[in-house]
């Protein structure tokens, strides 16, 4: 963070989140602090590009209207018309170009996100991934600060990642590094949506843990009663963050769920501290709330199989912090940055 | 390289490459050329940690005799009595502290080689890893000149692996990094010297191509006439080169297990890929000599699992071509810039 004059701070910045389910949009201050919060839900998937678009220009446009109005924060006052711009994207983004390659919950091909945000808005736009927003997020404000070689692993529907080396993010020669999700980790394992088999996010997602905690319930085989109480008895009403309370509440069953999942998560975990030595690893998304019933489990894998034990040091491996809003928060601060 | 005066030539560099076999010296310019080279036998594995730095300080003395009395290079002679000294080491190094915390091949454990060295010889030592040093050989001089953001995966005994991020080598928070090797692929799969099971060097390394040549030769169920005329008839004087060698002639069965490495190189590939994104994947070590038969098969099965197909730009995949000195070459180079 630049020093600046106390007559002059410097102005809150604008990040936009764009996800499958909600676009969230925030006024970020230089400390990470979210100032003003708002969210929308996404259009749908088969919306066309232009609809995602302006939906994403609805919500700067608000933003930047209570940014205006703003009496609470001088920060925000000061940002004025025109705060820095960050939109964070589920998808695969060129940040250098600004553009979106693919985005799995919308139609966005090859689409010049950044180009036509900065022609409709009239200001420069920061385009990137959204697990590298909130990434950046944790490793400037969250459980990343103060370490300069990170990766951080984001447990959802799916699972993101990003990777920070010498205090700035490593997107690759495209823009697509940090893909963990997609390594293979089971010879003709199970489908993925990418169209590959074995995954590793279908092993250690949110989606991968009621995939098992249902399997358990069909099986019969084992003291459901406890995940059963919490979906009415209606298997299909299962969620995943279910399993997660029912494990937090010492449910047996939901405890054993994690603690598998908790391998897998540990054996890619193993994979990615063999490729890139991190000094840190930090899990977020969803199933993070789970805390040491997971992560337990994961960095005991992770001692039993990274390769050089045990003559290496091991990275530490800890719950990100700042939540669901971090990539809001990241967003911002990148279009301040912009590294 | 920097510029230089023509009064004042770049004095060439000495890289030492300690591996399991044989430690190989070497002088060398500014432009990566090979002014004079000798190797001696490794000392065997249970030797005493002080007879491996003993062959190592023999041969930079030798190197150091050779240049001070080189009549044909001024760059031998500009190097005086102290060339800038590089050490390359099977093995896993700190380079930031010339540390080596392990050598699978000796018995250095936690040596802190660089500052023993620098005693001994008086003078600075870089020390670093074998196939960060070749890796950065071919950044700098070989098929990865002018590609900034490459990956090198070295196929021999096991699988040695380097990462160049904008121009420098990415080592990893403890010099760690690009242990590809490593990597589970196959859960509960073949065990590994390196303690666990499935390693992909189980499945991709020239060890590898042997074991599958010699399961072929004994289930008897295909035509392995070709590859028995390479061992007398004998499996067990059978070497991974004898598949290379067979297959380059044309023996269908030596082809096919080539194609089958190819499709498990292909395959770990395509995980480097996801998690780095990088614009280059070099192939180098004894089994990259099957070129095309191997990188053929490996390109497909990358092309077809690498996640965000068909939306994303796929890196080449090349056959390093400093060969089996390029680890020298890149030891004395680093000496030179230590990136």
């Amino acid at each position: 963070m630049s020093e600046t004059d106390a007559a002059q701070p410097t102005p809150a910045a604008l990040g936009v989140d764009v996800g499958g389910t909600r676009i969230k949009g925030g006024l970020v201050d230089a400390d990470g602090v979210l100032l003003h919060r708002l969210q929308r839900p996404s259009p749908h998937r088969e919306a066309p590009a232009d609809q995602v678009e302006d939906a994403v220009v609805g919500v700067v446009h608000d933003l930047t209207g209570i940014a205006r109005e703003c009496t609470d924060h001088e920060v925000c006052r000061a940002a004025g018309s025109a705060p820095p711009l960050g939109v964070a994207v589920a998808g695969w983004v060129s940040a250098r170009s600004g553009t979106v390659l693919f985005a799995p919950h919308f139609s966005w091909r090859d689409e010049p996100l950044g180009p036509r945000l900065t022609t409709r808005l009239d200001r420069g736009a920061h385009v990137d991934n959204d697990a590298n927003a909130a990434t950046w997020a944790e490793h400037r404000f969250g459980a990343g600060a103060g370490e300069s070689d990170l990766v951080m692993v984001l447990l959802g529907t799916g699972i993101g990642g990003a990777i920070v080396r010498e205090g700035r993010l490593t997107r690759g020669r495209h823009g697509l590094a940090g893909e963990f999700g997609h390594v293979r980790v089971v010879p003709d394992g199970l489908p993925c949506p990418c169209g590959s088999l074995g995954c590793w996010e279908q092993y250690a997602s949110g989606t991968a843990l009621l995939r098992t905690a249902l399997d358990l319930i069909g099986s019969g085989g084992a003291d459901t009663s406890g995940l059963l109480a919490r979906c009415g008895d209606d298997p299909a009403r299962l969620e995943g963050e279910d399993v997660t309370r029912a494990a937090l509440d010492g449910d047996p069953a939901s405890v054993g769920l994690l603690a598998g999942q908790g391998r897998w998560l540990g054996l890619g975990l193993a994979g990615i501290v063999a490729s890139l030595d991190p000094g840190l690893v930090l899990v977020g998304g969803g199933l993070a709330e789970a805390g040491d019933l997971l992560l337990g489990p994961a960095r005991a894998t992770l001692a039993a199989e990274v390769p050089g034990r045990p003559y290496r040091p091991l990275p530490q491996v800890l719950p990100a912090t700042l939540g669901p809003w971090a990539g809001v928060v990241g967003a911002a601060d990148l279009a301040r940055h912009d590294t």
